[in-house]
C-alpha cells in the first residue's frame, strides 16, 4: 500500500452512519451510508455559501473553496481559519478586506445579488492562467489508477461519494473524498495552500467527469495535468486547450484518451 | 420502445460536439462529447444564478430551478419565461414581486449576500411538505429500469451526463438529461409546472445518488416515490423519513433497497 500524507479513513467516526431498510424480498437490511451535512463558509464578515459535505477537513474545504472561486487571491494573507463544529461554520479571515469583497460590494449595489458575480469572477481568474511545462508518463497513470482503485476508501465501503487525489509522479499523496461534487478537489486546494505545496510537479486524479468546473479548478490550482476514469464535456476540453492543461480521461486498464495538452504526455509503455 | 412525451434526442444538433485527441497508443481519435454552456437565470429584475447546462429546454430549467429552490411558490402567477439564446439568459417573470425577492431584499440588508439565504429557504420549504398516499409496485420498478437502460440517450452515446425520468406506473413519461447534477430534475419540475401535471401518481427515477438535495427537490415537487440505481447519503435517508418519501436505491437487475416509506411498496413479483 502506498504511503500517503492524507488517505481515506473509511472507519473514521462520523463519516458514515448505519441505516436500516428492506431488500427486494422484504428482508431487513442494514447498510453503511456516507454522512452529508451543511457547512457554511464565511469570508471575514460575509457569509459566502453553504456546501453539503461529508464533514472531514472543513478548514481545507473552506480555504480551497474560496481560493478556487477566485475569492482569495494567492497573495492574500490568511490570518485565521476558524471552525465551529456546533454551528457547522468555518470563518476564513484575512488581514485586509479582500478584492472579492470589494467586487461584491460593487455588484450588490448594481444588481442586488452576489450569486451571478461568482461565475464571471471565475472565468476572469482563469483567463490569466498559464500552466508550466511538465511531464506525465503513461506508466505513472497506469500505476496511479491501479493504486487508487485498490486503496481502502469510503467509495469502496459505502459508495455514493467522489474522490480526488493529488499525485506526484507515480505516487498518490493526498486522497480526499466527499459527497459534494467539487468539495474533494477544494479540500486538496485548501491543503496545498495551507502547506505551501508546489503545483507544477503534480497530477490531479479525479473519479468524476471532466467538466468546465473541474478544468477551471485545476487550472487555478496551477496543476498542469488532470486525469480521470470518467469522460469529458465539450467546454471542459475547450477550456483545457485555452489554459494549456493536459486532459486525460476514460482511463480503464491500459486504455486512456488524451484530448488536450498532448505535449506533456510520454508514452513509455509498449502496448 | 415506450412512447414518451419527452425522450432523449442523442442526435439533436447542438447537444454534442466532436473533439479530437489520441488514445494510449498515440493513434488519433475523434469522440462525441456533450456540450456544457452557462445559462443565467433571472427572476424579474434579479439575477439569481448561472447554471452549467447541456442547453436543451432552458425555459423548463429556469422555471424548475426557481420552483425547487423555493423562490417561486406554487400559487405564484408566472407571466412569462423569456429565453435569449445569444445572451444565454432566461428571465422568469411574475405578475407581482415574489416572496423570495422580499426575503432576499431583507437578507441583503442584514448580511449583504444572498447565497446563504437559499439553503435556509429550501429547508423551510421542505418542512411543510406532506406527501400523498400512493403505491409503487416492484414490477413497475423492474420494468422502468429495464426500459430506461435500453432507451437511446446521450448517456449511452456520449457519456458524462445525468438522467432523470418522470414515470407513472410502469410508463416512463418525461426523460431529461443534463451535465449539471440537478438540472435534469429541475427541467422535469419546470415541465410539470408548465403543463400542470399531477405529482401524486408519479415516480421519479434518477441515475444519480440519493442525496439530501435530490430528496428535497422530489419532496417539493410533491412526488411520493424516488428511485435510483445509485446509493444513499445519511441525510438523504433522514429527510426522506421526515417528509414521508418512499426512497429506493441500488436498483440492479431484480435487486433494490428500500430505506424509507416502505408502506407504499408492493412486492408483486415472486423472487
Amino acid at each position: 500500500m502506498p504511503d500517503l500524507i492524507i488517505a481515506p479513513d473509511p472507519d473514521a467516526a462520523g463519516l458514515t452512519r448505519q441505516v436500516v431498510g428492506t431488500d427486494q424480498t422484504g428482508a431487513p437490511i442494514a447498510l453503511h451510508v456516507v454522512e452529508e451535512r451543511p457547512l457554511t463558509i464565511w469570508l471575514n464578515g460575509r457569509e459566502i455559501v453553504t456546501a453539503m459535505t461529508i464533514g472531514d477537513y472543513p478548514q481545507y474545504l473552506a480555504l480551497g473553496f474560496l481560493a478556487n472561486q477566485g475569492m482569495l487571491a494567492a497573495d492574500e494573507t490568511v490570518t485565521g481559519v476558524d471552525y465551529d463544529p456546533e454551528l457547522d461554520v468555518v470563518v476564513v479571515r484575512t488581514d485586509t478586506q479582500t478584492n472579492y469583497e470589494e467586487k461584491l460590494a460593487k455588484k450588490t449595489r448594481t444588481s442586488g445579488c452576489a450569486v451571478g458575480t461568482v461565475f464571471g469572477d471565475i472565468m476572469e481568474g482563469v483567463s490569466g492562467v498559464s500552466l508550466p511545462d511538465a511531464q506525465v508518463r503513461a506508466s505513472w497513470l497506469y500505476s496511479l489508477a491501479h493504486q487508487i482503485n485498490q486503496m481502502p476508501s469510503l467509495y469502496l465501503s459505502a459508495g455514493a461519494i467522489h474522490g480526488t487525489v493529488l499525485c506526484q509522479g507515480d505516487q498518490p499523496l493526498v486522497y480526499m473524498e466527499d459527497v459534494g461534487r467539487h468539495n474533494a478537489v477544494d479540500k486538496i486546494a485548501g491543503w496545498m495552500r495551507s502547506t505551501g505545496a508546489t503545483a507544477e510537479d503534480k497530477i490531479l486524479y479525479t473519479t468524476g467527469r471532466l467538466t468546465s468546473e473541474m478544468v477551471i479548478k485545476c487550472a487555478i490550482m496551477g496543476i498542469p495535468v488532470l486525469a480521470s476514469r470518467s469522460g469529458f464535456t465539450a467546454w471542459g476540453v475547450e477550456l483545457a486547450h485555452q489554459v494549456g492543461l493536459t486532459l486525460i480521461g476514460r482511463m480503464r486498464g491500459q486504455r486512456f484518451q488524451c484530448v488536450a495538452g498532448e505535449a506533456r504526455l510520454v508514452r513509455d509503455v509498449a502496448l
